[in-house]
């Protein structure tokens, strides 16, 4: 029987393709294209780093754990390998394959019917070292929200001038929560 | 002939609603009542609080400036004037509340075709002082993308601990930008 976690975590990521696609379908642009500098993500840059997480890194990694534990430590993500990937293609392009690789994966997710004793095995990420699998599922839906954090601030920070006396009452102008 | 402020400021103004709905429609009251301790917001009090300002904010304080300038400063928004106006409302009922209302005051905001000379005109806000109209409108774009942002950090929030070492790498657990 699937512990009640792997279903809390489920209605978060089936739900973030409807919500990108809702902020961001359709948008010219200058919202698309906008981000915080040099290094930084613009909104289409999230939805390209989104669909190759869902390639390279959350699955993949699950599976390493159910199957090899910490014996194998997982790949390292590579944050801009979807330039590469995914650099020719447009936003609608890659928020409707975004949404169909996140519905493959969450398939994957609910047939492997994870149970409590499954989301207490262990892994190795290269970096921060040993993991556990219910970690990984709580890490994975954080990033997500992460991410469509990052897009409204992203956006919002165009308007930073444009706001005039406002910015004082606009936490989101400078990283105030 | 309108500025074309108005449409930028459209874009985003028009997706809030399909956002919100994609982010929290159908989720489980875990999610939605979450908060990040007394007196904050809940991604169930978003909502509230964004149909409350499409009743008595945006619009109200847009027709002020047209209509009266400074001579009449904004009456004062009330940030938890929503529980009383709707807080026997479901979130389904306030997510569609809201599409309703913003759907309708975007007609009205289009309505009045404001070109640059009109988005110059001023009113007085009651603490900020004098403002203009073109940052009444800006402002009311950063204000929808802002509780994006705060609904996203809300839900992040809960699984602060249940991520573990991820945390490090997961700037939203800890109000990074």
């Amino acid at each position: 029987m699937p512990d009640p976690r792997v279903a809390e975590a489920l209605e978060v990521l089936e739900r973030t393709p409807g919500a990108l696609r809702g902020m961001l379908g359709g948008l010219s642009d200058p919202w698309l294209c906008c981000d915080e500098g040099p290094e930084t993500y613009s909104p289409a840059d999230v939805v390209g780093h989104l669909v190759y997480g869902e390639e390279t890194d959350w699955i993949p990694r699950l599976r390493i754990i159910l199957e090899q534990g910490e014996a194998r430590p997982f790949t390292p993500f590579d944050r801009l390998g979807f330039r590469a990937a995914h650099g020719s293609k447009s936003v609608g392009e890659l928020l409707e394959l975004f949404a169909r690789l996140r519905d493959e994966n969450l398939h994957v997710l609910v047939a492997l019917d994870l149970d409590a004793a499954r989301l207490a095995l262990t892994g190795r990420h290269p970096a921060l070292g040993r993991v556990t699998l219910a970690q990984l599922l709580a890490a994975w839906v954080v990033h997500d929200l992460g991410h469509l954090r990052q897009v409204a601030r992203v956006m919002a920070r165009r308007y930073r001038d444009a706001v005039g006396p406002w910015r004082e009452y606009l936490p989101v102008l400078d990283d105030r929560p």
